[in-house]
């Protein structure tokens, strides 16, 4: 039987090693619908609002290390994707997105949906094609595999008129070559190891590759090695942690923690990222974070493979006597429900190989000091600031995780931006434990009201930065999408529903009133 | 005391006539959030996602019949509220969005936020602007106020660098004029006139001013006089209803039945907008309706002042005997709960001046019938498809008509995409009565899966376009945004409900199983 445009473009993603489909799709999708049906090696996996999906193709990708597709109709699909696919951008996630469109003769015609999708897709886009025929649009999909993939990673969106995806005949096209890793100049190892040996101080910088596990385990035997000091980044996309796996801390996020943090540093290592920029500029205070006079190494970009450069390094400096010190398991937090406790008993409870998914904002604090010292794990931060990243997420690295248990740690403003996730997580029986850390308020505006200099808050103002009036109770809204869950307002009910969700396959949300 | 560039902003948007501003801000927009704070005349309403937002401001405007404004946070926020912002572009709402951007010297930097935000904001925005000074920025906000008015109304987007809101010394800047409606040329009337008096069948498809109390009185006449057959716009952005408001048919949704609607028809006669194209293309279906052969005559464009031209029509055409047929007030529906008996039960119950919110996607084809009968209301439907609209539009629209009773007629899924809109209207006590139409499945996509000619659906595809698995619950959604609700699954107990909410200030939802 000869496909027509949609089959032959679902059969090429998934011949290009993309089999699962996060999808919202609308009419000008149906035929694309009718293919993934066809279809048995595509998971679809649907979500009721487009950042759901997009953030969960992004999550996915971070775990799984392939890209997913999403499917979402026409520009205004897409825009409600945008957010998400900003933060994906961000984390050099690899996707692919279909968006749907009017049939090629429909366009010109200015139809209530018809919108510039281009032009909506450029700003997070890495590639961007119109496939205007159905004979070429399993061409198009195998380039957008292979746009996706980078290195680095990118968002590769393939807009899918309707006439070409019900046309044809047409045929599946072959996968295209995915490029290898540029390999690191010897001339930035160099420059590094010079640095290293200057006798200055030096510090690490670090992202992708340097946030691995054995990534992690490199530079911890080169920082104690020479004395070099080592931040991830702020937002860093993917992170191992956990026993056996060095602690590192994050660059601070505040522009003033994190110029003290890096104080005195007279050459500053990238590993797979860039000098660091405050998040956000404040009145009379620097954006640029590299400390005044010191020098910027550049040992890799993201996507390189730099894992061969830490390794020379290590070579370089000599390995180190004796072991990273490694802190006692933390046993379960008793008393008040604070942030910290919250913390403290996650690290106490956590599975093995257990994937967290943190999006906890101000109340997140904690995290690091306690989960160094809990079983091996992997941790997803938000990347692009854009909130409502956190639940889709979770619901993306839960597809890519069989068998292992995901948690999102979730502030309670950020999880409302895309709380229909929970749906999906439910529907598809995800081995999700939800924690949203509730304290009522968008704390960081109130932090930041004050930070950039405004005025003294008036109860207008404050109303525009909290959460109360009416309180928001998230278990109402898990149980409304068929998720079970309970509130914990002490540390006793949250360990005993922590405990109790990680023994219980399916998914389950935590409201902890901190 | 001197004002920074966002107390200049605010005070001229108030002086402008802008005095609400729906809100989801962020650190980059805390000065325009103090800012708001000490201006007394500017009401702040916020939303928990920027979807909400959006819409709120455009059915604000509808009802309003003026510009609100939006403060979004950067590209991602400005992204999560493009669709509700492609529908109001659609629907010709004037409306200026704020958005934040970083400091001026911090956007080369390309921190984690940072996005081309006019390249996010240009394909639904009739004007877009980088206010680039503190002194500059209050007649930037002037400017984008014009704008926003068109006519016809616009989307106009102001984006603010933080450092043009935090500097100063800046002064409010004044009001500029809005251009006054074009008036019709006589030789459009000439046009029409002669269509009306050729014996041949005419019908007017209408929007705009041909769709408000007045409008609809002139073209009940018309075509009473003269035989020609009149539809409303199929997405009509405002319509007038109820007892002393003639009836009139929408145009079908559906190609084909939009076809034999027009079939014979040889003068299209347009009021305030353009000639009919079908939704979405089908194969082996035109997707231009207008009859073969049929001439087209613009009375009006969008904007025009064009009531006076329609009385031009009347008097040329000269005034029918008699009166346009009135339906007796429906009684209230009994039995079972279909979607026929929810619009029954409404007309039955509707207070006098009703604002009726419009998404009730495949439910919602009996209401015209019913509420034509009714007393007297105005309806706001979904204009540009981006569904999500519904929820927010009503908080909008509520917000703009203190003492009127706001009734959301609400599909499940389109509900779902912009939810948070329920704990907004909680939080503001608004007189909005949420009637979701709860079938648990995307109908219209299951009946366009059909339709485009795709595959008999397996289960995967029907997966896809089904809402049940597990199944929502909208009363817990609205409990855990702090909105009281109750469920009903036959006509009584929703006949109670909706008596009880009509009865009581503040909001209530029934999740009307049909």
């Amino acid at each position: 039987m000869s496909m027509n445009g949609a089959q032959s473009l679902v059969t090429t993603l998934v011949d290009c090693g993309v089999d699962v489909c996060f999808t919202n799709p609308g009419t000008s999708e149906m035929h694309f619908v009718a293919a993934l049906d066809m279809e048995d090696r595509m998971r679809c996996v649907l979500g009721l609002f487009e950042g759901v999906v997009t953030g969960a193709a992004d999550g996915y990708a971070r775990m799984a290390g392939k890209p997913a597709c999403t499917l979402l109709h026409l520009g205004p699909g897409l825009g409600n994707g945008l957010a998400n696919l900003h933060n994906a951008r961000r984390a050099f996630s690899p996707m692919v997105n279909v968006v749907g469109e009017h049939a090629t003769y429909h366009r010109a015609l200015d139809a209530p949906l018809t919108s510039d999708i281009e032009g909506i897709a450029a700003p997070v886009s890495g590639w961007v094609k119109v496939s205007e025929q159905p004979q070429q649009v399993a061409a198009d999909g195998a380039a957008a595999v292979q746009a996706a993939w980078g290195p680095p990673g990118r968002i590769a969106t393939l807009i899918l008129p309707a006439d070409t995806a019900w046309e044809g005949p047409a045929e599946p096209a072959p996968a295209l070559a995915i490029p290898s890793a540029p390999a690191v100049p010897d001339a930035s190892v160099e420059q590094a190891i010079s640095a290293l040996r200057s006798g200055e101080l030096c510090a690490f910088l670090i992202s992708g590759n340097g946030t691995t596990q054995r990534g992690l385990n490199l530079i911890d035997q080169i920082t104690r090695a020479t004395g070099a000091r080592v931040f991830a980044d702020t937002f860093v996309p993917h992170i191992a942690g956990g026993v056996g796996v060095p602690a590192v801390a994050r660059l601070p996020y505040f522009a003033e923690q994190a110029e003290e943090a890096l104080a005195g540093v007279r050459h500053l290592i990238l590993v797979d990222t860039k000098a660091p920029v405050s998040f956000f500029a404040y009145p009379g205070r620097a954006s640029e974070l590299t400390p005044e006079g010191a020098k910027v190494v550049q040992l890799s970009h993201i996507g390189d493979d730099s894992l061969p450069a830490l390794e020379a390094l290590l070579d370089a400096v000599g390995t180190p006597e004796g072991t990273a010190l490694q802190a006692e398991r933390p046993r379960l937090a008793t008393g008040d429900l604070t942030p910290g406790a919250v913390a403290q008993s996650l690290a106490a409870l956590l599975p093995e190989q257990a994937v967290l998914v943190n999006e906890s904002a101000t109340s997140g604090g904690a995290l690091p000091g306690f989960l160094a010292a809990s079983p091996q794990h992997e941790m997803l931060n938000l990347t692009g600031g854009a909130i409502g990243m956190g639940l889709p997420a979770a619901l993306g690295a839960a597809v890519a995780t069989p068998g292992r248990r995901t948690v999102a740690l979730q502030a309670d403003g950020s999880a409302m931006y895309t709380i229909q996730a929970l749906w999906s997580i439910a529907r598809e029986g995800l081995d999700v434990t939800t924690i949203i850390f509730a304290n009522r308020k968008y704390a960081i505006l109130q932090m930041e009201f004050m930070r950039v200099g405004a005025q003294n808050p008036g109860p207008k103002a404050m109303d525009m930065l909290d959460l109360s009036r009416p309180d928001l109770n998230f278990v109402d809204l898990a149980k409304g999408m068929g998720m079970p869950g309970m509130q914990a307002r002490d540390a006793a009910s949250f360990n005993a529903a922590l405990a109790e969700s990680f023994a219980t396959p399916g998914p389950y949300l935590i409201e902890a009133l901190v």
